[in-house]
């Protein structure tokens, strides 16, 4: 029978076709749980099977990513604990700095195209873009595939998105999700597979895609899948742990979706969504001119090298308003070392951002610019549920980068198109 | 009657010779709050004064350092507290990622030679490096500062401390002060000023120079003076928002100490003050091979562009010990942007430090690298009392930039002069 890509994916795992609604039980090419999670799953070992365990070292990380470095002593006691089970078990932590989980799982070649991978946290999605079958779990999931090395799933059914054209300028791929999750709304993707393919993802750099696959879970998806083409052997080349398998990454022709749908990436606008759901997606000149406290550029969804070089872009030369306070992390070290060399910190330091590396911060609220009474945030992050990201009666506005950074300069919403005037695309990076 | 310099910068103010013990009330040159007290300070006006007031918008700033940006909502309600408060008032607000206080003070020219200056934060007296009367207040007394651009003081006996000589290799200003407040013990200038002089100090940067005045507080001296020298007639020339009156800042021959000491540099050590107390230093060969878990180079002691070339210097193409972090936060978005342009951020990013700026950070256990129980910090920092920088079990050791960046390089606590092998005057930074 023709297959999806999950279908193709879950099926090579277990030798056989597999069809939406059957249960499989399948290896995982890796597991991951972070500050938030990795304590509970030691947890759930320590106390449900009375005994810590580790299947496979070399296939178990952990990553100090939420609150990275320490934001008060309790906290600190959630590092150590990490830290005592990685030195014991011998699998890898990440440490404070490293970068934020999905990141540094990318970076390392943890995920690659036909893996299945878990992680202790939603936006484990990310690494779909790279066609592997990733998806986040509970802590109990999380610690009985760090001992087993196995996991069970219902095959999903999937949802085709094709993606055809090309961006127009000031357009990214965060409006393109965006826009689409406004489209399917919260629960529009229930437990599905979001399968992207089409001309379209080839407008669209690794860094781009990791955005879309990042945020497929805002409208219920278990995984946000797309094609290993050249660009994404490329990316794995040298990097992945395990051997590719790009021929499970393609949907069979004839392969059956629920449902499809097509978006032309040209007509795609920049889009914000509102508080607060992610589903609120609105064009930008519908809530243009509402003033901002605070920007954030960063997060697993947009804190990558492409972001940062489309907010240098926009903010060089020119200052943050004002009244308003411009935060920028990158994704991981590795992120910024680039940034770094390419000049960008410089250019956003200059421009009065605050910079720094490795840490969610305050996408969730834990620290470094963590929002207070009624004050509103721009942030290119993924959630902008109500209190997440600080007080209950702030309220946070999701959107691109370039959004981002247009906005920085104003000290209110802006519409990116009037300071980028190329495709993001076409920029060197 | 031949004066210290205390009794000549006050003396001055009132326009007549002053004695210690003499109570005086004299005008202000400036003064200064952070978010730790700031808040504090409106809420005396408000409370006990009824009315919110600033005798000279020019003459008053508020700076948001000390949880920069914000790690809770709580925190992000007192900075906005601040910001209604300097729109409101016409004072300058430095906002998060501009600087800590002291830092930021000194780079904007608030505090010059002769000048009278007050800060609701006991490290104020760092500007004496610059020959500024400069001291920390409580909120109230800030606050009647604020309102009314005056103070009283007791006119303060004082301590004569004669530098001689030159500092060896791999040895910082640091080490000096710590040696200094280990001999004087926590209360041997209680409420007395510290004066510094003789050739010893042309051996120092402003930067070292800062940091030795920074630190009296540490032994309960009410300001920690300089003579305002060539070199400091350069730093502040352009800068100083008054008159500079390097003449109030040398003592009269012959003026009364309480006491005199005499240090030879070429003589001192590479100091690490042990828990709990910076007064508790030993050379660290005492203490060499302390396992480390947490190296922070940074705060209003030892954040300056100096103390970030030397530890760049340690550190260049070398890494941080596995199981010790690294953090180093520059004390100013400007000393950052040197350091960006030296490529010592680039040198310490690769080394596997994690590099923000413009908090206090950990120093004050607000966020940022919070000790953990029974963790090891190695700081560069002022204080290392219990809790004061995480958990009540964690211990802090005080130290150098130089012995910061060898320990991190080693994960215990090393001896600097094995990795700089050149005086710090004699290096370009």
């Amino acid at each position: 029978m023709p297959s999806t890509i999950a279908e193709k994916i879950l099926g090579a795992k277990v030798g056989k076709e597999v069809s939406p609604g059957e249960l499989v039980v399948v290896d995982v090419d890796g597991v991951m749980a972070q500050d938030g999670t990795a304590p509970l799953a030691i947890k759930v070992m320590r106390e449900r099977f009375g005994e810590e365990r580790v299947f496979d070292p070399e296939k178990v990380a952990f990553v100090i990513d939420h609150t990275a470095p320490s934001n008060n002593p309790g906290t600190s006691e959630l590092h150590i604990e990490m830290r005592r089970f990685c030195r014991k078990h011998k699998c890898t932590l990440y440490d404070v700095g490293t970068g934020i989980c999905h990141q540094v799982m990318v970076e390392e070649g943890r995920a690659w195209p036909g893996s299945v991978f878990v992680g202790a946290d939603s936006h484990t999605v990310t690494y779909g873009a790279l066609g592997s079958f990733a998806t986040g779990v509970g802590s109990t999931d999380a610690a009985i595939a760090m001992m087993t090395g196995r996991i069970w799933f219902k095959v999903p059914e999937a949802l085709k998105f094709n993606l055809i054209g090309k961006f127009r300028e000031g357009v990214m791929s965060k409006d393109l999700i965006l826009k689409i999750i406004g489209d399917l709304k919260e629960d529009g993707a229930t437990y599905m597979s979001a399968e992207f393919v089409g001309d379209g993802l080839k407008d669209m750099r690794i860094d781009s895609r990791l955005t879309v696959s990042n945020m497929v879970v805002e409208m219920g998806a278990k995984v946000g899948l797309m094609p290993a083409d050249e660009e994404v052997m490329r990316f794995v080349e040298g990097r992945a742990r395990g051997v590719p398998k790009p021929e499970l990454t393609f949907p069979d022709p004839g392969a059956h979706y629920k449902d499809e749908f097509t978006y032309d990436l040209s007509e795609i606008e920049p889009m914000v969504a509102k508080p607060y759901s992610p589903a609120n997606s609105v064009p930008v000149s519908e809530v243009e001119g509402i003033e901002v406290d605070q920007v954030f550029i960063g997060s697993c969804t947009n804190g990558r090298l492409e972001d940062v070089a489309v907010a240098a872009r926009i903010l060089k030369g020119k200052k943050v308003a004002p009244n308003t306070r411009c935060i920028v992390i990158t994704a991981s070290r590795n992120v910024y070392l680039q940034a770094l060399k390419k000049g960008y910190v410089d250019v956003l330091t200059e421009a009065g951002c605050l910079v720094t590396f490795g840490t969610c911060g305050p996408c969730v609220g834990a620290h470094y610019g963590v929002l207070g009474p009624n004050e509103v945030g721009l942030f290119t992050t993924n959630r902008n549920f109500r209190g997440r990201s600080g007080h209950r009666t702030s309220k946070v506005y999701l959107a691109s980068p370039a959004t981002a950074a247009a906005s920085a300069v104003e000290g209110k919403i802006a519409d990116p198109r009037k300071y980028l005037k190329v495709r993001v695309r076409d920029m060197e990076v």
